[in-house]
């Protein structure tokens, strides 16, 4: 293992980006100046998201593999790009970690990286290197691009709007769940091999997300414009509550239509908690939660992967569930505290 | 005081950031949305650059007043977004911090910022607040355009360019010596009020740098067109040998002419240590080091506030000083080496 100190930052700097090669012909100028430099596309809007993780909070090098990280980094960060109707082209990546971490752990760290890089055709335009005084921070900024007066904000969505999300949502909490019980299985008997294999689905959803690419095409293809979207980041229904305050509406969804897979499912039974709760405030599917016109109803109703959860309603602020036994709930925008 | 817990992070997101207004007509969406949207200047490129300071490695807040610490995080992006000959338009800030920071000083950080962002004329484009599990962690990306075709790189000097330096060098090293001490004095004896009115200029470098905004002004309106450009953040040492290497040269400067303030000097010989040092290997004084052809010299030569210190040389690598004494000597990269 070779540690950090022998490369020095801007050796260490050049050893971790140097299989990295900008795909846009637009990136006049990546990594290695002050600055990089990218050439706007004439009649298209720049977009700009960023996030930080940090170890201990947002992650657990315990059942978190780097590369993985690296990945799941990168992809929470253009999945915001894509909640606004947008395309990222590129990203800048910046991470501070202590001296227990050695060149080929980072290496694993800028796999992943450079993996999502690859994925979802973006360019490392730059970033900072640092140490830390504990653990590991990543801070990932995206940059993208949407056409002229083509982005969804959070704040179009009106009154019958349908309310519409892709995928399916509560997997990459179930996958937590898994993963912090068998950590402390493995805490107690580190001997015990885990068998995972019926969990596999939402494990893959928790530790290696992938972010809707695809929505927008899909969209455009059905000549269907959402009138707001959001990512699902923090939880379906924190989301929804991000719309409906900044779109002065209400909100009623139905559990029986939310789109639970199987196996989230199973593991909410096993964890004796109704799946809607999971794909309610579970957070992290990075799934994409729009609002369309009622009008679009026809055009939307028979497109796989997308599921329509309930409507908008003039009830400003107030997010409902109506569960499966028929009872209205007040859903809470719980999100994450982080400070609690 | 109140406690960050109180607040959750989106209300805390919402109370920091709800004096910040776009200045801005081309900022169509700041805060708010999944991500930032602004509307680029036809026939300018977009330049992006991002930093990473970390308490204890970066600052440390015994001495760095937390506007300060603000602001100084927002101009040391700026300039490497001037460095480039170009102007910045906007920045995003994440934080971390430990539950230890109450309310009332991340106002303060902020107003920092903002103060920095009205000193500049930048927007806050976004940003992600979260917990951190020791100190504070601040990641600041800045966003700014260039005339399509006038980027200047680190990459164009040529054998015989000038190299000059604006402003002067080594005085935010001379500052941070005499904060470094004055820590040491108060952990000592508590009791005892510094006397720091020799030293305000140096302190004032090392604490709330300003980054050179005017020279491009300057070298516009003198019809100066830079081969290469850099800012100095970790020393003129390091930093020449970036353009060097990029540009495929070397480089020789003369002592006699690196501009440094007499405050400088005058710490410079307090500690024993030749006030070339302080200005070859100390850090953070965000001035910009530039080469221009040698047929601008009648240009430059009376421009007060640039110095010529120097010419590049067809040596590729080799960076030398020649001392007040006649002395050559080769300049190391020292830069920081934060893994050591």
């Amino acid at each position: 293992m070779t540690d950090i100190s022998t490369l020095g930052e801007f050796g260490l700097i050049a050893h971790l980006t140097r299989e990295f090669t900008p795909f846009h012909p637009t990136t006049l100028k990546a990594i290695g100046d002050d600055a990089a430099e990218t050439k706007p596309v004439r009649g298209r809007n720049q977009l700009v998201t960023t996030d930080l993780l940090i170890e201990g909070v947002h992650f657990d090098l315990a059942y978190m593999p780097l590369m993985h990280l690296g990945y799941k980094a990168v992809v929470v960060n253009l999945s915001d790009i894509y909640a606004m109707g947008g395309t990222p082209y590129g990203i800048t990546v910046s991470i501070a970690m202590s001296s227990r971490f050695p060149v080929e752990a980072l290496d694993e760290l800028y796999a992943g990286i450079r993996h999502a890089c690859e994925a979802y055709g973006v360019d490392l335009l730059g970033g900072d290197t640092s140490s830390s005084k504990q653990g590991l921070i990543l801070s990932v900024t995206a940059l993208g691009d949407v056409e002229e007066g083509k982005a969804v904000y959070r704040s179009g969505a009106k009154p019958t709007d349908l309310v519409c999300v892709t995928g399916d949502i509560g997997g990459a909490y179930a996958g937590f769940l898994i993963l912090d019980r068998e950590k402390k299985v493995y805490i107690d008997k580190p001997e015990e091999q885990p068998d995972l294999t019926d969990y596999e689905y939402v494990i893959g959803r928790q530790l290696r997300p992938e972010a809707r690419k695809d929505v927008a095409d899909w969209l455009k293809q059905h000549d269907i414009r959402p009138t707001s979207m959001i990512d699902i980041s923090d939880g379906l229904a924190s989301e929804l509550h991000h719309i409906c305050a900044q779109s002065s509406c209400g909100a009623l969804i139905y559990a029986s239509k939310l789109p639970i897979d199987f196996q989230t499912v199973a593991v909410a039974e096993e964890f004796d908690i109704a799946p809607s709760v999971f794909a309610t405030n579970g957070g992290e599917d990075y799934e994409l939660l729009f609002t369309v016109p009622i009008a679009d109803f026809q055009k939307l109703k028979d497109i796989k992967g997308i599921a329509i959860v309930g409507h908008i309603t003039p009830d400003k602020g107030l997010v409902q569930l109506v569960t499966e036994s028929g009872l209205t709930l007040d859903l809470k925008a719980e999100g994450w505290n982080h400070f609690k």
